[in-house]
């Protein structure tokens, strides 16, 4: 807050960065007090790279993660298996899988789920560009990696029936107990899940 | 991090985020994340914001608080008493001051304090500005309002001996309990403190 001038530039920037996820007024001020005291040349190149963020990254023209180029960096590696394809609600999801290195084929990123409530249909997403990639690449098989939530689970279903009429195979993601919990902390529906997806020892 | 490119535009500014006061690989990750879903106005909003917050804000040139012009808003008020200063370490120190509404003189912001332990010597603050301002100003009351730590202590100990040649009064802000502590949590300090300072009730 700039002292008896309320909407200085030191105010709007807090107001700003107040936006960020997990960032409430007093952290936005501290920040702020950070940039003040810190370095000219390195706001000046984080405000560089944030006109950049926006300029120069756009989905990809495949599989709509995030790029910098026409094609993201997975769709343009050649030693990933385009016939495997893994659905994803959004980029940091496809962040989150790459980080496990066990993953080795190609992403679709729907750009969110079906959510009736928030008026988010099926057409909002790129499920038209998804049914036309397994038509015409010869894809082998669809994991479905949509969130483990009840709008994650009806997309996930929702595609399941479009690609019913097709032969490719179509997997989730394992249901169960999260490593490292106890059996005394997880619900019901985890559990329940677990017992569901119980496999031979 | 930029998949299988390690030095994108997203890691670098997920690199830039993580230097803020209590923001980790996580959460820069997540607010990097943030702004790639952001609306782009908002974005291009911010980056100008931090241009300008170097561009623009500069030390006021009498009490040395951010400002966006020469002189600050607490300088330029016509209300306050510029008889009385509060000296400060840092800008942020008097932004908290502010924030009591109850203060109604300068301030002096030093810039930091004497330590010598990171080369920090009376030299580098503006501490030679405050004199000068005391000698020129009329000034009735120093309130020394350096931090309650060793550094800032010494800092305060040495503008009292500077200031013991004038004839201006010098105070320092109280010491005792904080409001809404328990006895049995507070350190042997502070129950020291709060004992030299007991006052009539």
């Amino acid at each position: 807050m700039m002292l008896g001038k309320p909407r200085g530039l030191v105010a709007q920037v807090a107001e700003l960065l107040c936006r960020f996820p997990g960032v409430g007024p007093k952290s936005a001020e501290r920040m702020t007090q950070y940039l003040l005291s810190a370095d000219a040349g390195y706001v000046h190149q984080l405000a560089d790279l944030l006109h950049r963020l926006k300029d120069e990254i756009h989905p990809c023209q495949r599989c709509y993660n995030t790029s910098e180029e026409k094609l993201c960096a997975v769709c343009t590696d050649p030693r990933r298996d385009p016939q495997v394809l893994c659905v994803v609600e959004q980029p940091k999801d496809v962040m989150a899988i790459e980080k496990t290195g066990l993953y080795r084929g190609l992403y679709h990123v729907l750009g969110g789920r079906i959510a009736p409530l928030e008026n988010c249909g099926p057409e909002r997403l790129t499920i038209h560009a998804l049914m036309q990639r397994v038509r015409d690449d010869g894809v082998r098989e669809v994991i479905l990696a949509t969130n483990p939530t009840t709008e994650g689970d009806g997309t996930a279903l929702y595609i399941s029936n479009l690609l019913a009429s097709t032969n490719v195979k179509v997997t989730r993601l394992a249901r169960g107990l999260a490593t490292g919990t106890g059996l005394e902390f997880v619900g019901k529906d985890v559990l329940a899940d677990a017992l569901e997806g119980r496999r031979a020892f």
